[in-house]
């Protein structure tokens, strides 16, 4: 058993963005403010938390007082710089801990430890230079995707290589950072777990839903997820290795392939997920309360659902349907505060609540 | 058709409570700011509030400041000085409008207002003085309860008067107040519904719920309440009748009597009520939310309620139970992060699902 912070305490939250502000929301239902460092001005984030540091990774001073400010330091992104975590660590402790960032902030770590776990992941290999390109494609074979091994999400620092001969402009196109090659899983579906760990080694998850993604971003996700039984089964276990290899705590989204040889691990979050956003309206504790408690020691959710819901991302002009969206009963938005719309950006999220 | 305020528009809430704690948090889903005013230090609603001015009431160039930083204006309570709302009227609209304000102030004005729409109150009447009191007695008869006429919740400025010979005493429990005899109504139930009317003079109501005091403090509402079709539609046509009576935008909390007569109006209240939180975990549209969508000219939801709920309040030392009540799955918390706990001070309430 582990102490819960008490009342009052301050939760730290590395990055401003929506994940962040509901992350915020989420500790004030627990009774805790939240303390937001993050580089960029106006954050979403900072309309719903107590205070607010608007500092660059680099700003050490910055990084100690807040550190200094705050009982514990969650993270809202994965690609927290490490020298930022180094000053970071002997102010308050940071959950989840350091060896998921670690592992999660480079697709060959992750894709090695996933594998090295047992667990089934697409082909991959190592991408120091284009010789080791030529011999990568000679194993694993095109149709295949070359990403930069750090800082990619959304389909950003990704190229496909349909054939041998897309492999220069592919690479050319990781403007030198380190690569890996990943070869192409043929799959029926993807689908994510939101699985959580608490600080005395619990798992609890939310039932598997069932992902669309298009142009490399994320647009529904749906409960239930066209699942076998056997299927959940595996999917829950497999989460569950994850986070226990990991010491983890907290919350992880989990992206798995359904394949007819089975589930294969497509990649891991190691904070909650947009995948994760249907839970708000169907579970009485949301993935984001679900964070906040494993983070502050509380018990787990056991995650399970009231509601049957689609998730469907607000991708820029999708901001426009919102008026209408607004009209329908079953419909419960949810808006993200940012200043400007752009292409690609998500502006918000909305859960359809499907009635039995 | 109203045009609703802009995304990053602000809201200014009067009142730092976790009424306006729970609004700031609606408005945030909707892509709102919020700006509280509220004399009191560290109020609950600053923890979720994008800004917070700590004054009192009566100082004029804050509340100035205030309402010429803000979109619009709302509150989180009543009892508003007149005088306040007489500053802030020219920086920014007040919404629900003062007439509302100006109703629900007085117990003696609110009951003859009530009255006037043709809707079934107790017996009541104005008791300035000693003498009045006797003439009201003689009238209405013990047992009866008499209040002050302004400033009364939860059970305070309240004398319950078992036999003419308590009028005295009661009398004096006043502290020389204007006071309202209000006589004993014999119900079977109390229920209250949660009422909204939006700018366009649209009205929306979320299902009764069934509501149990203790000690003049609400303790439990529960979703359904015990009421025939017919009631229903009793509670739903009164309370849209005082709405439209008012010219009302905002939400509305109406307490009623249920009794073999038909349903008694006990109380009206111009702002999101206690007796609403269930719809945070019931519906796709909760109470906070509805409010923000009329005080900021959207469509209003619909109400319609997707799960039953059981919301009961933690008073006080309740909050002991918040650990026990964690492990509960069907059980949604919602903390207030209120800095001290006291006997009889709301600290939270919780949700608990009711599944089929």
């Amino acid at each position: 058993m582990t102490t819960p912070l008490p009342a009052g305490a301050v939760i730290g939250i590395i990055g401003g963005g929506q994940l962040g502000r509901m992350l915020s929301v989420a500790a004030s239902r627990l009774g805790y403010r939240t303390h937001v460092f993050e580089p960029g001005a106006n954050p979403p984030a900072g309309h719903v938390a107590d205070r607010v540091t608007t500092a660059g990774y680099d700003d050490h001073a910055a990084l100690r007082a807040f550190g200094e400010s705050v009982d514990v330091i969650t993270y809202e992104f994965e690609n927290i710089p490490t020298e930022a975590l180094d000053v970071l660590e002997g102010a308050a402790p940071i959950r989840p801990g350091r060896e998921a960032l670690r592992v999660s902030q480079d697709r060959l770590t992750e894709k090695t430890f996933l594998r090295d776990l047992g667990l089934a992941t697409a082909p991959f290999a190592d991408v120091p230079d284009a010789a080791a390109l030529d011999a990568a494609l000679g194993r694993i074979g095109a149709p295949a995707i070359l990403k930069t091994r750090r800082f990619g999400y959304d389909g950003k620092g990704q190229a496909r290589i349909m054939a041998a001969g897309d492999a220069a402009s592919a690479l050319a196109d990781m403007n030198g950072a380190p690569a890996i090659l990943e070869g192409f899983v043929s799959f029926s579906a993807e689908v994510s777990v939101i699985a959580a760990r608490g600080q005395g080694g619990d798992v609890a998850c939310f039932d598997p839903g069932e992902n669309v993604h298009r142009d490399g971003i994320l647009r529904t996700t749906t409960v239930p997820a066209r699942l076998s039984a056997a299927q959940r089964t595996d999917a829950v276990l497999l989460a569950a290795r994850i986070l226990n290899a990991l010491d983890y705590v907290g919350v992880m989204g989990v992206e798995l392939f359904v394949t007819p040889q089975g589930l294969v691990v497509n990649e891991i979050a190691p904070r909650v997920h947009n995948s994760g956003h249907w839970t708000q309206n169907g579970c009485a504790v949301d993935q984001f309360e679900q964070h906040i408690r494993a983070v502050a020691g509380w018990p787990l959710g056991d995650g399970s659902r009231y509601a049957d819901v689609v998730m469907e991302n607000l991708i820029g002009d999708d901001l426009d349907r919102v008026p209408g969206l607004a009209r329908n009963a079953d419909v419960a938005i949810h808006l993200y505060g940012k200043a400007e719309v752009k292409a690609g950006r998500k502006m918000g999220h909305v859960n359809r609540i499907i009635r039995g």
